[in-house]
């Protein structure tokens, strides 16, 4: 059996043909289209299904797209970081290939992903989360994975740690972990952060001058040694994420959390010291463990491919509903 | 079908007789022990269940509890705010009354008495939370009843709102919701509120001198018209809950959050208000509607027979287990 998933990002599209053990057989990466109309982003993953499968039989599609997602339309129906902010996903594709299509949000995939094929294999309480521009999250409780009524029950990068600050996330929300602690954020967040303040640094000279520094330019200036940087991220962004992984362990009680996207998977040993560092001054319950995703970036379409490969039950009435397309 | 549900709290124990559709035939409220040993509490329940059913046949005895619990043992191994800090319950009493047992947390019990019987009736994306001396949830995701590895997939009372607050929560935490805003804790929390301010009032008057102040009064006070009471309400503490229920709907995405516990049975057109005024600048996902329990104190011992009338999927693992003390 041979199944695709598709790992619709901002900015990428990954698509991987997987063998129903997890593995990936073939790859490739497109770049989200940067102008069309509602069915741009579905004819290009049309088009780059096809070359990668070169005609041979596939048992079903699963798809692990940003959000916010409509999952009974199957659409995007407003993607605030994405060039086309609404898009058709499942219709257009289940029409072409006439297999079985099921969408989930990117993180509910991947947690999907760990569940059946990596470090989470088994575990029942298991929270996958990335760190990466945004702070996204899938969630399996007792076996089960969280939907919700629209299917946001993980939007944990929304959590409120800090009801005092004025910092607003992409969202409009006030204090939320991923507005003060994610790759998208952190440029504003550093700029908080130096007020009423003075360092020996690079980053801090930038600052001061009004320039732009990017997230990966700070990390880059903690290994480097600069002092705003290591102050930054020793002593504030590793007490938010610790806080944030605190909060997720006394929601949802897992067992294991495994972190992945290109902030954590960079910095693992950082996150772990850290993270360790601040914990157990927040959390509740009887800690998680915490790793990191053995897959890297194909985490995206393994769990995709996952979704289709074992449908779980929470998801099952949207499968049913794609169904209704083909009559 | 008659059915026993048992309400074990901090300070008291109540028990019902229930029907099958959730109705109260009779029931009884008794003072926790405050001495004995870990048999003193069941026995307790085992003699008031006698002098309540009085004979007749009994279908099941569902228990909702404080906790933290261990469910496989059916015991609370270390219950912070009880007089007799370690009890059984599950054993003695199924050898008593050679019933199916199950034990749940309380706030579990609630949200599953309000999904079977209450104003959640049949919604399958439902939170419950009680604002007493803590704050307590039990949480419905997909028709799910959550659990978590250790029974505790629901603790955000220890969700962290306020990432640099130094005050302390009876669990250890920092900044926790619960801490900030609980019943047992707002006496602390006013007297931080206070510092570095001053009022034309009766309530600052009293704290400034020294002297104690319960959650009770504050609330009073706030009625009679207060300055400090109602500064403290009206921009503090409705902003600590709204914060605190943002996150919940961010976290799980449910339709519907039933509010229950003393705090906001007692002020609810304030709670209604106040929730309202600061809830928007904290959510992320489409807001689930906010109602109030219609059971009053009776949901513990609905909720506790709920989980016996229909025992939620997740829990089934520990009905099995308690079976096999019959042995």
């Amino acid at each position: 059996m041979v199944y695709v998933g598709v790992d619709v990002g901002a900015t990428y599209i990954r698509i991987g043909l997987i063998r129903e053990d997890g593995s990936v057989i073939n790859k490739v990466k497109i770049r989200q289209p940067v102008s069309g109309d509602e069915n741009t982003v579905a004819n290009v993953i049309i088009k780059s299904i096809k070359e990668l499968t070169n005609g041979i039989h596939i048992d079903g599609i699963g798809i692990g797209s940003i959000g916010p997602l409509d999952l009974s339309k199957g659409i995007v129906p407003w993607a605030p970081n994405a060039p086309i902010k609404r898009f058709k996903l499942v219709e257009p594709i289940i029409r072409e290939f006439k297999v079985t299509v099921i969408l989930g949000n990117d993180a509910m995939a991947a947690v999907w992903g760990e569940y059946l094929f990596g470090i989470g294999k088994g575990i029942n309480n298991l929270v996958y989360i990335t760190f990466s521009t945004g702070i996204g999250a899938g969630v399996i409780v007792d076996g089960h994975l969280l939907v919700g009524k629209d299917g946001n029950a993980h939007e944990v990068g929304h959590i409120v740690i800090d009801i005092n600050s004025r910092i607003q996330c992409g969202c409009g929300g006030y204090g939320h972990w991923e507005g003060l602690g994610s790759g998208a954020n952190i440029p504003r967040v550093i700029n908080e952060f130096i007020k009423n303040k003075s360092y020996k640094s690079r980053i801090y000279e930038k600052l001061v001058r009004g320039e732009h520094v990017s997230t990966e330019e700070i990390f880059q200036a903690y290994y480097d040694g600069d002092e705003l940087a290591r102050d930054f991220i020793d002593n504030y962004l590793m007490r938010v994420h610790a806080v944030g992984l605190a909060n997720v362990m006394n929601a949802y009680d897992p067992e294991l959390i495994v972190l992945g996207g290109s902030m954590a998977l960079n910095n693992v040993d950082l996150f772990r010291i850290g993270i360790e560092k601040y914990l157990r001054e927040y959390v509740a319950v009887k800690p998680a463990r915490i790793d990191f995703t053995k897959f890297g970036d194909d985490i995206g379409i393994i769990g995709a491919a996952a979704l289709a490969i074992k449908v779980p039950e929470s998801l099952r009435m949207y499968v049913r509903h794609y169904e209704e397309f083909l009559s």
